[in-house]
């Protein structure tokens, strides 16, 4: 059981942030990761779509043997993991609540802004998170619903109208002295600097992919599923790619595309010796 | 049969700019709308994808009784027109056809540009049909996948950054010397005056929807389908809204959201005498 493969899913290209985070941090994993292309993206959809569509991704998953699922999707995280908790025994983690960790311990002042899509900021389940592990702190929710489509038109950092987007989305964030902004969408680590940018350097960004990640760690110990060579990574590493760890990519349309924006997020050894499928639901 | 209604469809609210053209044209008409909210944008989907969607809702539109279908999405157009036509037997229209038409008639120096989706412009249709109607045009084609997303974020006219994106996307077309510019996206109607202001006032913008509509009437004429009453538009509007054409409107996700998006391009008499359903799919 603890070879079998980690779940990974994800509305389309944003989640493989938070697969490089876990090939970093647990590198004897296997990942089986599932961007839902056709239907990207999440954010603007209701709850209930979302949930169904999570219901469909998961049966997937572990119908390939996933012993566990990581959905690297806030906001699917936000509106469908605890139903998901409650339809399947397997377990599940999101992206959301060790992001609102990570943001509560590390602001000083108590002012945490969440940028995020519509459907994760409408659902104020980072505010809900961050008063749980702290009633002191203040939230400010911003949903920035063009981020996802600069992103996936490739107008990254350095572009002057991705920075203009992002200064109009953060300008009402100057007035209210955050020191902390959780980039509460797994696309966003990809605008990284240019939010940066924008919001100033006494700002700290927390990217909940990292702690999902050391979360993650943790229950897979619980629950007796840690990958035993986990801590081989180097060894692994250092006798090249012929034993590292099986992973498979599947989504729902233009696996072309999603091979070609993977190649600028994971390690090139990856995608050379995986194949991506193309799977459908309906 | 003929007081059946005319069934439309788009990925999302675009196709409501081709209802308003169908609505001042043929005011006798009773319409049924699909709008595939829940998995819009379909401009960077697959072939194999838009197919299959575009065929799920033509069924969904005939089991609702509609005479005649009309695709008001170019992508769905460019991509699974002949397709649909030979699956179904129902008369089926696109909107690529029409505007092509409509471009080739209005260009003197010769010289067309078509903006519209990734899927669109990939496709090479509109250079196809203008090629066909005229093979001494030249054709200049330029993807604009953020457009629909700003349309949908509401910035639209007298927006800076809308302007600056029109700015990088329509930039290439000044050294060509168009004299026509075909706005190969239902959405795009909606950002008509600053794709003007950006182009010139040399430059004429071809609506594919204006024609679209003649065409039509002209098949509905053909195939004895047209509403006898379809010219009483006057009395209609005379008699008040009580003796208007019923019209059904259905979307895939989030009606609540589309009929505020329906209510800035439609007469507000049709919104507010209809529900709008939702419909699924999978």
């Amino acid at each position: 059981m603890d070879n079998a493969p980690i779940g990974v899913f994800d509305s389309g290209v944003g989640g493989l942030t938070v697969v490089r985070e876990i090939m970093e941090q647990l590198p004897g994993e296997a990942l089986i990761y599932f961007g839902d292309t056709a239907r990207v993206p999440y954010g603007n959809k209701s709850e209930e779509t979302v949930v169904r569509y999570s219901a469909q991704i998961i049966k997937f998953l572990l119908s390939k043997g996933a012993k566990t699922i990581v959905i690297a999707c806030n906001t699917a995280s936000a509106v469908a993991l605890e139903k998901m908790k409650e339809m399947f025994e397997v377990p599940i983690i999101g992206v959301v609540k060790p992001g609102a960790k990570a943001a509560a311990e590390v602001t000083k002042n108590g002012k945490i802004g969440v940028i995020g899509t519509e459907a994760t900021i409408r659902s104020g389940i980072y505010n809900d998170f961050l008063r749980k592990t702290d009633p002191h702190v203040t939230v400010y929710g911003k949903a920035c619903p063009l981020f996802v489509p600069l992103v996936e038109e490739g107008w990254l950092e350095e572009d002057t109208i991705t920075e203009q987007v992002a200064r109009r989305y953060l300008a009402g964030f100057c007035g209210q002295e955050i020191d902390t902004l959780v980039l509460g969408c797994t696309h966003y680590p990809l605008l990284r600097s240019v939010i940066q940018k924008v919001v100033g350097d006494k700002v700290r960004l927390v990217n909940p992919a990292v702690e999902t990640t050391r979360e993650l760690k943790y229950l897979l110990e619980e629950n007796h599923l840690l990958n035993e060579s986990a801590g081989a990574g180097e060894s692994y590493a250092a006798a090249g790619k012929e034993v590292l760890p099986r992973h498979e990519f599947f989504v729902s349309d233009r696996a072309e595309k999603f091979k070609q924006f993977a190649a600028g997020i994971l390690p090139s050894v990856v995608l050379r010796q995986e194949n991506i499928g193309v799977e459908i639901f309906e």
